[in-house]
């Protein structure tokens, strides 16, 4: 889904990412996953930005067509889904990285240090850094929350 | 517009970047001013992944909302008016440089090399020098095309 010739706007690679990640939504979630260590629905839904359960189930949806994330039955509660990110989804982290240090200087975000984000933004090396811990962290762990 | 406090979902800075950004056209916007030196409405309408006059209205009001475009009357034609970056919309670039990457790969990209895409998704320098070319390119010359 999003990922197919039929609805693809064009050949640019911005423009295919946009395709299958530009709304309000589907990066939070991957952030969830990638940030919060979460996997479940309820998690999900439960998140500062009060994601409405008809748009969560949505994009959960649309992430899993578009080869983000994959669920599987929890192992230990068959009943229940959990959610976990592709290599796909976890090569999403430096494009994360880059909208949190973005975000940090000029999203208005608050209780920020604004200088030591300036000085964050232009370090590669420090983001370099926060991309691999992040990483190693979605692939050494099995997973689970 | 955006940025603040009533329309923010968060304080997280990856949500209150996408409370700017979160949609399919507004970084195709940003993409035309940095990556193919575009300056004009008409310059906007005419890209590939065709943007209605309404809705690139829409997101040029938002992103000057934003303080990510300014808009001044061309010099040269004072009935036109040319839309420039900002220094905060010239930041946004390590964003489009890492959705290019990730979207190389792993968006149904067409006429991709996959093997030198990920090599490049990998390499760091490159990218830092591809983020300091643009930032150059974008900061360097007047803003006309």
């Amino acid at each position: 889904m999003g990922s197919n010739a039929e609805t693809r706007r064009s050949g640019c690679p911005i423009s295919c990412s946009l395709d299958l990640l530009g709304d309000k939504w589907s990066l939070l979630i991957v952030r969830d996953m990638v940030m919060l260590r979460k996997h479940y629905f309820k998690e999900f839904l439960a998140s500062a930005e009060g994601i409405a359960t008809n748009i969560l189930t949505d994009r959960l949806n649309r992430l899993e067509g578009g080869g983000i994330i994959s669920k599987q039955p929890d192992p230990e509660n068959r009943r229940q889904i959990v959610y976990t990110l592709t290599e796909k989804g976890v090569a999403l982290i430096p494009v994360l990285v880059e909208l949190m240090s973005w975000g940090k200087i000029y999203a208005g975000t608050t209780s920020v240090d604004r200088d030591k984000a300036r000085r964050m933004h232009q370090d590669r090396r420090y983001k370099q850094r926060v991309i691999r811990e992040l990483t190693e962290g979605c692939t050494s762990t099995p997973g689970r929350s």
